[in-house]
């Protein structure tokens, strides 16, 4: 089975691409959440977030921050989103690692927090921590 | 007004801290969102991923992967959701650059992904991609 990314870096499948450096590329979701939202990826295949060795995840996350950057100053975006999905149970639905860069509109574009953030039982954090340590 | 995360750094008030460097400091968040929901800071305070020095994002990104490492080996998540907030109208509150590490359970953690991922339309997408180049 062929990795829709990989073709894309290869030229075998057509993107949008809005920034290109020796080891990373950036083109834009065609399933977009906001105007502008892009994806930044290593060119050597990685599945996921543990797949990927440091030096590409650290270009990556410096590529996402540039277009978070431009997505501010050109898009006139108030903020953005910076998301990465591991694994199925985690959204992952290419696996060829990647970052979502998501540029956010004041008060009008529908996005929600997947989350509420409501207080945790300290027990339960701190068993969760014991294990994390 | 004191920032609540250099406060933590600072020792000055309490936190759950799973992991530490020279550079960045790992601890849990006390609204979790799932089961080992982390957070990962820079020590030297900045705002947001726009005040961020590259090499603290880079920093910082290496540890919340090596804790998405620990979430999956040691609480037996599926996978995880890294997230970084930048500005009030992508959801940041706290003002001191963090990422998010929330562990995924499959089926049962109750998160939904904040956008249905359909297709954008190409004429708006190409222009938000001319913009961005």
């Amino acid at each position: 089975m062929t990795c829709i990314f990989c073709a894309i870096v290869a030229g075998d499948l057509p993107a949008t691409v809005i920034a290109e450096t020796d080891h990373t590329l950036a083109f834009m979701d065609i399933n977009p959440a906001t105007r502008g939202h892009a994806l930044v990826i290593p060119k050597k295949h990685a599945a996921d977030l543990m797949e990927i060795d440091e030096d590409d995840l650290a270009r990556c996350t410096a590529l996402a921050k540039q277009i978070a950057r431009r997505a501010i100053d050109r898009l006139d975006a108030d903020g953005v989103n910076l998301v990465n999905a591991c694994g199925s149970a985690a959204w992952q639905t290419v696996f060829h690692f990647h970052i979502h860069v998501v540029p956010r509109y004041e008060g009008n574009d529908g996005l929600e927090l997947p989350w509420i953030p409501t207080p945790g039982d300290p027990e339960v954090i701190a068993q969760a921590a014991a294990e994390l340590r």
